[in-house]
């Protein structure tokens, strides 16, 4: 089998640069190692920046994104009792779209499938071969079978825990990361969403952030430490802390009940340069992991898959192929300003073990500048829309 | 002995106050451990902020400032061999005077002899009597003689190791503080200044800033260890390093020559609340200290001047004392303010033990946002040239 590109991973990524191809008549193989109902099982956060509503648009997967995603102008923080508001749609021009990243991927599934360009699922062993050189392949296997595709390009949109960046040799690599000393512990709840506007709150007692999907299912989180398990937390005990975390008024107003989903997870900087090497491209999560506060990780994955499909598109009209050979340069120049704002925007709002009274002012002090000062609120709110391509 | 209030400290601060006061008719007595000679003989930084410059024209002393001082309409920042510029004037309508802070003092004290008000110099065992009565007093020896001067007020004005903070019980006090894990070593050199702004540096072997007196007088630092002393650099080896550390085109304009006067200070964040206690009020260092990265100490100091001022004007004007009242709290409005931006900038440029490559990147990011994001330069600019009184 011979393809242009294939894509390794059929997350958002992957299944978006799949079909921006597509509609740029380049052929491309995606590769998926679960089933498809699994994928969409994932259960990720979804704010979408202007650019990556651009994409969905410039892919022809927008017009349910337009139709059921919620126009967010501004966002709410709050800092102990108080609360205050950024109004991005004032200070930059743009608001943010909250959209269910499992409902991107839903979209994008559902134009690949009446496209009807190939989707392999259950691929098991994917190995890149020939990266490097002029002529590379991926083989797997799948329900037993060996395959094997011979490709232009490979794209590796699979992932931190992909094959893709593994596929690149370690001197080649520089790889940098951060683990922060605390993890997320989110509930999705089919109740009214607290506020019309998400909720970033800083209290002494840890973060918590108050989301939603629709007008009847909230997505609520809590700072936590690594060694809790969801076990140790009843959903009595997540809405009492929610509730001491959030302004009271706020907090009078939570409407609780059961919840159907409840996980932890950890919070990482990552990013490994280069992100390209030879005839593979790494894209999104495999390249780059950032903490989910600012909700940067599916809109910077966003942003890969826009330069490297300028990339491929002027190669393949023209030959020319400058702009894949800037792939990298291009897309890390993007990548560190989004893991700068995530991380800083994390230190902002998380409660740090062995935060000293002077680190516990400046972090208050920060914030306080961030509500007064105008051009500290812009630079934020440029960088929460999202900045430029 | 008798008078309305009390100046602990012939600082700059102590003596920004007692002028203004004298020309508000009320009457001040300063008091100085040392003699003029001795204060006059302190070198510091002197970067003056507009409303510090208000306050000295208030003050009526103004006028060498305005003839002898450098305006600065902006300022370079460097990261390696690499240089950008900040311009405060375009962006915030303000530039900064360089003014040594001796020179402020300088005038400070003519000012004060010519209009005969008195300072008691080298005053010794200084103790604060009564501050939280209504009838406060001063004690101290002059010579082996004991003095007494019976006041309304007590200013105090004499620094982070002087008395005035001491005589606030403990358990009223609230401090705060950040040692930093590096110095500054200083130098000053009769040599004309390598760049007409001042060139803030980060380099991957430590801060450097090369900042000016004059034409022909330059003031340069770089960060070293706390455990290095100056008899561990000789003049070559400081100028090499600080080469080093320098763009290389800059390096290449450096003028050397013997240094003056070699030293080096260590780094402290440090803040302490309230800022008044019955009728004792701390100016400046007596309560708060900054690390010098943009030079925030003396403005601070100012910006405290003012607040007091208005306060004892208001009171003995007609006998309200709500601006008193509310001296501590609006003053450590703007003192938290200045400690974040220091904190902040001294973040931004210097190298600390146990930074791993991703702290590395990161601060590197920031630089970068600060270069390329207009509104970040625009928040940066605000705060040096000083935010609102």
């Amino acid at each position: 089998m011979r393809t242009q590109i294939v894509v390794i991973g059929g997350g958002p990524s992957g299944l978006l640069l799949g079909q921006l191809l597509h509609r740029a008549g380049i052929d491309a193989v995606v590769l998926e190692r679960k089933t498809r109902d699994y994928v969409l099982g994932r259960i990720r956060a979804g704010v979408l920046e202007t650019g990556l509503v651009k994409l969905m648009e410039e892919a022809g997967v927008a017009d349910r994104l337009h139709a059921e995603g919620f126009v967010h102008d501004g966002t709410q923080i709050a800092v102990g009792d108080q609360m205050f508001h950024v109004d991005f749609k004032a200070l930059t021009g743009t608001p943010v779209i909250v959209y269910g990243q499992t409902e991107v991927t839903r979209d994008l599934y559902d134009a690949r499938e009446a496209a009807g360009a190939p989707t392999i699922f259950e691929v098991e062993d994917v190995v890149i071969h020939d990266a490097d050189g002029d002529h590379p392949h991926v083989t797997f296997t799948r329900h037993g079978h060996a395959q094997r595709i011979d490709c232009d390009f490979v794209a590796g949109c699979d992932g931190f825990h992909g094959v893709s960046r593994q596929a690149i040799p370690l001197d080649v690599r520089r790889e940098y990361e951060k683990i922060y000393p605390f993890g997320w512990l989110g509930v999705l709840s089919e109740t009214p969403p607290v506020h019309d506007e998400l909720i970033y709150a800083n209290s002494d007692r840890g973060f918590a952030l108050c989301s939603m999907r629709n007008e009847n299912l909230s997505r609520y989180y809590i700072q936590c430490a690594l060694s809790e398990s969801t076990s140790d937390w009843s959903d009595d005990a997540f809405w009492q802390e929610l509730r001491r975390r959030i302004p009271s008024d706020v907090a009078e107003r939570l409407v609780t009940g059961p919840t159907i989903e409840k996980s932890i997870a950890p919070l990482r900087s990552f990013v490994t340069e280069p992100m390209r090497w030879g005839r593979l491209f790494l894209v999104g999560d495999a390249a780059h992991i950032v903490p989910p506060t600012g909700a940067k990780g599916l809109n910077t994955a966003a942003s890969d898959v826009h330069y490297l499909f300028e990339g491929l598109r002027q190669f393949y009209a023209d030959g020319d192929s400058e702009d894949i050979d800037r792939y990298s340069e291009k897309a890390l120049l993007r990548v560190w300003k989004a893991e700068r704002f995530s991380w800083w925007f994390s230190s902002l709002l998380h409660v740090y073990p062995h935060m000293s009274p002077f680190d516990l002012k400046m972090q208050q002090a920060e914030i306080a500048f961030l509500r007064d000062n105008d051009a500290q609120q812009r630079a934020f709110a440029e960088n929460y829309v999202g900045l430029p391509y």
